[in-house]
């Protein structure tokens, strides 16, 4: 096995995201699941973000944040994702740049706008959000093509659930799947939102049964792919399918699987919750980071729980800090 | 004199701002004027934007921010200002009218790009601008002449400096300052940017001893109009040319003067200073906000001082909570 340019190349939807307060009631006017992620078309897009309070704008896209705190964290990253050739566009692309993250994939010319996720943050710090995914839907196995040498030379390849929604990036999830494989590398996966997996269920079970060495995900997410309402059930489910495991609790913190082995991380202390936007993306970041470095499964846990931590304590979806400092503070040192 | 639909309309640059943290190094190495704004071409943008890190976009622009303000205060506003059809566009357009503002000016269409304001914050919380004008520079007497009816109903109309770079702005200008004379309404004026009077001060004098009321600078600025280092003088001066003026002096607060009357406000305590992009923009929001309701001097001026330090607490440079709120609470009730 050749020696690897990067710790983690992510593939995923690339993702502009406008965050603005609101209410319940607003949410309940709209129509908008709370903390949840509801596709929309771009003419719901423009009704919805006319009604929406005046907002900020920063790259966002699940698996890009995780690259983008990989990158935070001293880890060497690669990303795959579309954005089209426009202003958003533009900012997703120097955003990602401009942390270190490797980001090659041709801009989309012609066709629809950038995706952007309208995010109504809550008072409870809750995020609900609406996506109009535009050109990132559009990832195909020539994207993944196009970054294969970055592919194979990467420790873990990550795919985010949510872009496992059109049958041509499902084609490509499977090729950068054996693409992984085939070089000695590993595949892990999130699966990202509930109705996400209830939309793609027994698609999401095949991947995860025969192409995914490690799964993320939370407690309602991991219940809803196996079916159940138990959760001890579905973490033993779970285990059988994949070598290692994280589930995530939110303020409860983690449980990490590999084989028989089960680890209990709780969560790090935050001093005040702002917006819950990229707890998960940032908890992969740490823990996959921590996998790709060899670390004990403990170790790679805590690294999740400490960049989740700092991403819940500000508006937005990507670490404002040092996440190397962190964890260095933390005892946990990242070179 | 017809009753008033507005407090304050106000006409400006339509900008959307990318901030993103910088060290003195990279100004340097940049050749960026620290504090200052300096205008740049698409091309240099692109290639600055490239070297910045990664960033938030927010609607942003001189008067803009200050019309934001007023509507925080619970003030009435209009805005006068050139966005092209394109997505930053739609951001200002969204923001702006979001907190309430009136905001109709035709989008510019097969034109430049809407306005982008780079700024680098450095760890003093000092702001450095470059701005690519695109758009909104465009601005012309026909707008003003499409905003005439809320021009004329409106108590006070504020020019921002920043836009007095083009000769059809130049003329929009004085359109609109003979407008509200015509009215029975007063005009008021930033000066914006030293830089800014440099270029143009045989123009902003003439302005200024003509068509100007309201008079809002800052100590260099108000110096570089008159061609003076004695602050004093320049004071002198300046109270001969207009019938009120407001000079701000950073965390020295602000001198105002009407007539022989001269009042000192001190700068309101901010816990923790963050970036000053705003602080000009927002004093002008409660002082302007304070003469179009007929407060005593000293109360505007400690609206403006309560404003301004609101927004140099956080990153960005428009209100992140209710002013009304604040200026409550500091004793100043607003309805």
């Amino acid at each position: 096995m050749t020696a690897t340019r990067f710790d983690v190349l992510a593939v995923g939807n690339a993702i502009v995201d406008v965050l603005s307060p609101a209410t319940d009631a607003f949410l309940a006017a709209e129509g908008i699941a709370k903390d949840a992620m509801t596709l929309i078309d771009e003419e719901r897009a423009r009704t919805l973000y006319e009604r929406m309070q005046a907002g900020k704008e920063a790259s966002g896209g699940s698996a890009a944040n995780t690259v983008a705190g990989i990158a935070s964290l001293g880890g060497r990253a690669a990303y795959i994702g579309k954005v089209a050739d426009d202003q958003l566009g533009a900012i997703f692309s120097h955003d990602i740049r401009a942390i270190g993250v490797e980001f090659d994939s041709k801009p989309l010319v012609g066709g629809p706008a950038t995706a952007r996720c309208l995010i109504n943050v809550t008072p409870d710090a809750g995020r609900s959000m609406s996506t109009f995914l535009g050109a990132a839907a559009l990832v195909t196995e020539e994207d993944v093509e196009a970054g294969a040498e970055a592919l194979k030379a990467s420790s873990i390849v990550y795919l985010e659930g949510y872009l496992f929604d059109r049958e041509e990036a499902k084609r490509a999830y499977v090729s950068a799947a054996e693409l992984a494989a085939a070089s000695g590398r590993k595949t892990a996966l999130t699966l990202s939102d509930t109705f996400c997996v209830a939309r793609h269920r027994t698609a999401f079970r095949h991947l995860v049964a025969h192409h995914i060495d490690i799964l993320l995900a939370n407690e309602a997410e991991i219940t809803a792919l196996y079916e159940t309402e138990d959760f001890d059930a579905a973490i033993e489910m779970c285990r059988k399918d994949v070598a290692v495991a994280a589930v995530t609790r939110g303020e409860h913190g983690a449980i990490l699987l590999r084989g028989e082995e089960t680890v209990t991380i709780a969560a790090a202390p935050v001093a005040d919750l702002v917006d819950t936007t990229g707890a998960g993306d940032l908890f992969a970041a740490g823990f996959l980071l921590g996998l790709a470095q060899q670390r004990s499964l403990e170790e790679a846990g805590k690294m999740g729980a400490i960049c989740a931590a700092e991403v819940i304590s500000h508006f937005g979806a990507r670490p404002e800090c040092s996440l190397k400092s962190l964890a260095g503070d933390a005892g946990i040192p990242f070179e």
